[in-house]
């Protein structure tokens, strides 16, 4: 049944979509590949903020103790932090802070995380991490001004409830280390933004406990944050992993639940900040390199900004190390890119969305339409689906279909084809580049009173955007293409 | 029927094709959008020289009598030419240098061509001819090296033989400038390579009479030259015109005459080059705009080289002013791209040769089927064809398949559809290049007995490049793509 | 005697002085030296607007009257018009508009200004030319939203008060093409900025009548320009001139004169552009090139906005062509860079001013001193000069000098000594980039009482930046010098 | 005294200098701050090849274990080397190799070195560390092709003979090493270079036993290598070092000192590497961030490749992490450029060195006197010095100075009157390497008999290179300077 889309904006598209990105660890956004990666993605995509694990671990170096005729003093060196930050800045995205993880010589115990071996113990000094915190927060204020990290989001730490992460996922800890960090950063600034508790799916009970130790000792808190993943334990092969997967939907689910929690609680209507999703959680799940992942995330994309203030993907390249140095192109990382910029199909998903229009006017379960400030609409569809789109102007319409399948911008099918060269020559990475980008088909429908029908058929995962501009029609009188050749 | 081609080369694919390409007049070289296009085109194409009018109009600036106390002087100078030419090395494309038009204070009249007004009179002077031509070769072998400049073939003047480009298509006048200048460029060095006569189509005549010229009087030549187009009288409309165009074939038949015409001579087995070729003269032809134009042309690109020892396509860029500043991005100019970078279907027939490798396995008339040194295959079609490629390896091969069409590739065909905008908005750029490019698609075909069959059906003005590659299967044994989803 | 510069702002420093900057005619802007030229001065000073002729002229290619079925047309082009003013945005400066000069097709007479030949008749026909002016004004609104072009200043003509530039210097038809014209632009939209009479010096009789004519007949008008040179009638040798020079006083006082003309007028208060300025009008005058034109301008440059709302400098670039096309890199042109980005002395002065800080502290007839917000002081001196200078902080100041004079950062002199080569080779090139740029020294001074003493002594025609920052000192207790070798 | 230099050259300036440089760890290649300095250094230094530790380290990712269906395997992956590799060919440079540390997978032991923890233990497998060596060198030959990858030097290991760097610098367990090691190459091809031992100063004998080792058992070599430092134990303070020096002469004598001990052996007359060279070994001695360093090391650049086939300075960037992460943009490292890329005076040595000629007419202990092949004389002076210098053509010459010294070109000096910050301000960044800059000073001397008199006057460490070319003279005969205020 065709769809009629009312000439009527039905709201703003929220932006929660681009709100934020994943990164790998911190020091990683050093390296030239990251950075042109990154440069890529903010040209064709933009998002607004980054967030990544690692910035007070040692491969940064902020936390340097040092001992001077019998006198122990602290350095808190930010030579990678500008280096870095800096960057960011220039590429257009801020940094959405996380602090953590344990510098070795501030740490009280030596369990580490990832093949980088971040430590995930509390400090043995309280008051060294304050200064910690203080001494960091100060110098991006002093550096940056402070009306720009006034709108940099600081959550502390990361995923707590897990044992990985925080030892013992000892919670009451996790409450000290919250405080603790929380009155640091507003000791340089009350305007600044913090937040918590940063935690894993399947720690619900977390969120909650948490709003009540903040309420009731009236510990600063600015938003709260929880992760959503829909993968269950993996099976494992060398360098690789599969898992089963919940349906989509169910990553919704998981964006709803903090407002739901807070309902009633002295902290409802904070913001929520879904500050990582995905389908798995590991980096090593063919998964995300296929046109199915498009697929499957597109309405939680289109959708997930009615549910919260962001969600951020889980991330944005595959320069990422939590299990190592990957060993071959496609290895299954978590990145919109791979190394040396091949597009996969979540990309498009996403360079789709920055193409479409601010403001609503129609969505169901196959698709989303909105149009933009010069009438332009814009169609975005997951599955089949027939409509009659209003369009400024009479005529004809100038049509725009840019698809990804998994025939088309599926570069993963075509290594699988090219028989998964781990080590691409040049030539090799350059037709995966041409053969990553969408496809694209162009044609002129008739505008018939104000309304364009649209037809859309869609390929196996497609994911496809369709672009209508009213034409406005400067062929002159004398054209006659019947006469080209003679 | 299918060809079965053999696994034998027969020959090295002639770079004839790729040995030149034209220009616009010399200072559009100064543009910007003139170089970012050049830029694009060695980086996708390549071609090893560059020739165009107007070295020796008033807008380069070279020639510059003054007076001083009475008495006249003349300074050469070369601010410009030092600028174009410093880009062009830059971008690996050297000079095909054409010595002309006149200065307008060196001109014996006023006559001149183009909406630029390139003089075309017989100098007032043939001494100060001579000397400005001696200075200007003298400037780029003191700049760029005597072993450099050796290399770039240096032509007198252009279509001598129409009245339109030189005064009176006076022919006697056009051996004794060919005479002076030849022996000018001598005077600098006896290993500067020059020649003539640079005729149009329909002036076969004069080759055989140039020849004589300079054997009878032992003038220096060191190559031929002359032109080759296929259209007929136009047709105008405003701003763009209509004509007839001969078969392709005819342009093979100009390609050939000269080797013919000098069979027997003193000078047979000089180098020939075809200095400009196209189908229609006109810079406001919309052919040029087509896929069509690539479909015609691609015989004629692939073939070519057995005939001549270079043809030069007229020209690489719409940034071309003989007929004034086009009004619309797509008016029929002469271009591998338009203004602002927007490929046209020729050019990835350009683009297409450039991936060819360099040894023939096969041809016919449909396709061109070569061999490069890691041992891809790569077909270049443009009618329906049936191959069995002998290919290395076993297993398996990828095959990439690029197509230009109607459809594919055609931003002239979205441009219609977009209603003709003269002036297209900086997103109606982008839009062209997106749907400018080929279709690719990709495959993974079985090797059976060392072969590959291939069976190319082609759309409507396809022009199609395959590439075929064995594959070197690194597909790990617990590869299971079916427990992808868990 | 010491200057006591007061720890007091008295003002802010008007932008005056980079709201506008001049350039050679429009399509000039089409060319990569052009374009590297202007990237280069706005990474490094800056202007807000650029202003030029030739708009109308037919090298850009707008007014393209057409026959069709007997019938006339005409078209209106805006393809080099797109291309040069996205290039100007990209680079962050918008047009200064100038209508002018007049399409060869639309003139009434066939008198020309300049080796590119601008027409300087009025228009065959008035309604042709309103209409040719509002298709260009409208064309920018549409491209460029009406918010950014209602801040780009229009103006009518150039130097009509001059039988070179407008035929006959005819006041009764430039007072009618400025109503037509103001009036055209107005019907694209009332709110975009209009003005004139742009005239050249001593005819200031000619503002006092525009004034008069606006005010009586109620044309609309919302700034008037004028033009100031101190230089007198030139000497002339081959591709030079020599001119007398009015002390830079001079020019100040042109500056001053339209406020003073307009006081008590109906227009008093509108906004004085001083559409052009420089010390010579000829672009062929070695002044230009030299260190002494620094110095000379210097007071000019820093006190200016006291007394109109722009000056500028004409201009920015020797790529300028109104005697030909220069025929060495040194050729008294007006640019403050050459061909190939050699900086000029004046290239230096105005990007000394853009370091400035946004308040003025002091200022005489030997130096300008500023603060910025962040407590830097800076010192811009083109005579010897005592200050005692107020300074934040207390210990010490880092102090910055850059200094142009006869000796440093003077290309031109490099370019004498090395025999004036008219072509200079790539090396000499890069040579003559390196010695352009200013002397820079460094100290550390003590603060003493909140402030640094600071005795300036400059060499001959020097102008010199001092930056005085209060030094926060980090150094560490340990640091020891003197054991550097051990 | 004046030195007389002849107009006769005594020899062609060795290119020893220039052949190799050192880095820090193989995976800091992928940083782009690493990119942007070695891109710097290429442009205007120009090394040929680039020498670094930890090809095998964990960080790079290349030894692989896994287990499959309880069999064993292991997987090389090249994913970085990849990344390095190819960018180093895209700067014109090549890689040094050295081979090591140990995987930690692959060692028998955990013994570490430096911050960033290589392992330093022999392998607990010989056929699996051989099949390592073999498939990581047999990688380089299928990806960039044997011809190129000949020509890159192949070094075992890193100063075995220092227990830091080798377990129990154990002799025999190196020679074992060594032996496996250099048959594995040549496993791959017989023609590519292989060598040791690598050993850093104070152990001669090892180099002597070398020499008899791989004489006696015939094991391949292609080329000797070791160190050269002149810095004596360190006085530790927080973050740095102070080093007493030897005299300079004492790194030509380790230079020579393999040739010597070769002689009369059957290996006699092999290539000999100084792999590595610097005054200090430290990274955090501040002498290498001084102008004293630059002088210091003038003499030994300008004469070491009399002694050795090449000598690497030892780094070319401050991006190095032995100590950890610097806490300083100055903390005394190796680089000739800090992090951000401000020049250190030793980097204008060698950019000096790079544009000398390539013949050498005089040296002596204060200076070097080359001419290239168009005549241009160059000093490189370290010391005062009057000369008389040949010059082809009359008349005059061009003398361009640049110099650095304690005053110029010393950015450590202003970073020390800034206050030392640590964390520079963009703006301080920016100033830094303004005065980063040598001093250029120039002028015209005559040209008498054929000769130039030139005295040299340095000021307190000063550096200078001083450029002579001949003028010729284009001066036309109407200039007069006179004139140019009318």
């Amino acid at each position: 049944m065709r769809i009629h889309v009312l000439d009527r904006e039905s709201g703003t598209l929220s932006q929660a979509w681009r709100y934020c990105v994943g990164t790998g660890r911190f020091e990683l956004a050093l390296r030239r590949d990251y950075q042109d990666s990154l440069a890529l993605i903010q040209r064709e995509i933009g998002f607004r903020h980054i967030r990544g694990h690692g910035l007070f671990s040692d491969g940064v170096g902020i936390y340097r103790p040092y001992e001077h005729e019998g006198t122990r003093g602290v350095r808190h060196a930010f030579t990678y932090v500008d280096q870095v930050v800096d960057a960011y800045l220039d590429m257009g995205i801020a940094p959405f802070v996380e602090l953590g993880f344990m510098p070795a010589e501030l740490a009280s115990g030596d369990q580490t995380v990832f093949w980088w071996r971040g430590n995930v113990t509390p400090p043995r000094s309280w008051s060294e991490w304050a200064a910690l915190v203080k001494a960091t927060v100060a110098h991006l204020v002093d550096r940056y001004g402070l009306e720009q990290v006034r709108t940099w989001p600081i959550e502390v730490w990361n995923e707590p409830n897990l044992k990985d992460f925080w030892a013992g996922a000892d919670e009451a800890a996790y409450h000290r280390l919250y405080e603790v960090t929380a009155n640091a950063v507003k000791e340089v600034d009350a305007s600044l933004l913090v937040g918590g508790p940063a935690i894993s799916p399947g720690a619900d009970e977390w969120m909650v406990r948490f709003a009540e130790f903040v309420c009731d000792r009236g510990v600063p808190v600015d938003f709260v944050s929880r992760h959503a993943y829909t993968s269950e334990n993996p099976t494992l092969v060398p360098f690789g992993s599969y898992q089963k997967l919940a349906p989509a939907t169910e990553l919704l689910a998981q964006f709803a639940l903090p407002r739901e929690q807070l309902r009633g609680t002295p902290i409802e209507g904070l913001p929520v900040h879904i500050t990582e999703f995905n389908s798995s959680y590991r980096p090593d799940n063919p998964i995300h390199d296929t046109a199915l992942h498009a697929a499957y995330l597109a309405p939680v994309v289109a959708a997930g900004g009615d549910l919260c203030d962001s969600f951020s993907y889980w991330t944005f390249s595959d320069m990422f190390e939590e299990m190592g140095v990957p060993t071959a192109p496609f290895h299954g990382g978590f990145g919109l890119l791979t190394h040396r910029q091949i597009k996969k199909p979540t990309f498009h998903l996403y360079a789709f969305m920055a193409r479409m229009g601010g403001r609503i006017l129609a969505r169901d379960d196959r698709c989303l339409v909105t149009r933009d400030e010069n009438g332009r609409v814009t169609v975005l569809a997951w599955g089949d689906v027939s409509l009659s789109v209003p369009i400024a102007g009479q005529g004809a319409a100038f049509v725009l279909r840019s698809s990804v399948s998994e025939e088309a911008g599926n570069a993963w099918a075509a290594w699988k084809q090219m028989g998964q060269p781990r080590s691409p020559s040049r030539r090799q990475l350059d037709v995966l580049r041409e053969v990553a980008e969408p496809a694209r088909t162009h044609s002129r429908l008739p505008v018939a009173d104000g309304r364009v029908e649209l037809d859309l058929t869609l390929a196996r995962h497609e994911v496809t955007l369709v672009e209508i501009d009213a034409v406005a029609d400067e062929t002159p009188p004398w054209w006659d293409e019947g006469r080209l050749r003679g």
